[in-house]
């Protein structure tokens, strides 16, 4: 029994405890309060489950899948939330994120630390079917939510339908051209509801 | 493409968002609040991961081990978070849980619920290696918030040491004699520091 890994691994969960407090800009589907990452995260997770039968690729690797929604954001502990429609944030981006991923993966012993950050850079490469169909889920979620609140951050931050689309719609459909569709209809859906601007 | 199935797999997931409402009596580590079941499945499943190796049964399937994780919890949108040391509140748990699951799981479509429902039924059964690890995080992790918050709700309710591991340390123990062992010296640990009595 290696009790210094096996507190290394404790102090890494002790870390990323952190993620839910790290809030972002979509509300709950109830509109009481925003999300915090770490609810994000799960429920990309059950999405991933629900929804996997719409993934582009067949036979994809379901752990894997899992694996990426559940640590997909937890660079966002260290470099923040940022706003999917904050051009300037995104500038820096990825800057930010590759400074904590060396931090926050860097707790855990050598080959754990090499596993968890395979599957961010997976992730953010968008590289293999696993990645593009998690990416597709993270994107389809908050676009659900602000259809669900009847577009209130879209229009809390003058987001039009065409900004919607080109921020997300790609990412979806490289993943699931379904859930691309789906999404085409829901904005649309929106415009004639008055929940965005077309 | 069945638009009726996609809807009722979406009509699902905004049902569950109602998991990040639902608060338990663990606090987050840095002590500011509580924590919500959402939250606390994300801090799971990523707890198996890093965990993994301390499975008493060794090629655990770990996607199997995820989607418990992920799952466990989502009946308390209905029957509410039942505090682990309200003997009262256990009595009526299961029914309560059970009446949840038909309504909640019932929202997916035929196959997806028998999955759902299948995996929940495991997860409370504990009747295999998968339900039994996954139930040893489940224990093992607000063990360990309690612990770096100094005992807090430990002590708000006035709970002692032997019962922390009479409700705890099988269960841990059937999952990971390796986590078994470390919450037992946490808790003896917890008793020495003033965290909570003998």
């Amino acid at each position: 029994m290696d009790l210094d890994r096996l507190q290394a691994q404790v102090e890494f969960l002790v870390e990323a405890d952190k993620l839910k407090q790290i809030m972002r800009n979509t509300l709950l589907i109830d509109a009481t309060r925003v999300e915090n990452d770490a609810e994000h995260s799960w429920h990309m997770a059950l999405a991933a489950m629900v929804l996997a039968e719409y993934a582009n690729a067949k036979d994809l690797n379901m752990l894997r899948v899992m694996k990426l929604a559940i640590i997909h954001d937890i660079v966002e502990i260290d470099a923040g939330d940022t706003f999917a429609y904050d051009d300037a944030a995104h500038l820096d981006k990825a800057e930010r994120e590759q400074l904590a991923a060396d931090r926050i993966f860097g707790l855990l012993p050598d080959e754990l630390r090499e596993e968890f950050r395979g599957l961010w850079d997976e992730y953010e490469d968008r590289s293999t079917p696993e990645s593009q169909f998690a990416n597709a889920i993270d994107c389809f979620m908050p676009l659900l939510h602000n259809y669900r609140t009847q577009g209130r951050q879209w229009r809390k931050h003058d987001i039009d339908s065409g900004r919607v689309l080109a921020r997300n719609h790609k990412r979806i459909e490289d993943g699931s051209q379904v859930l691309g569709d789906y999404i085409k209809e829901l904005v649309e859906d929106g415009v004639l509801k008055g929940y965005l601007r077309r």
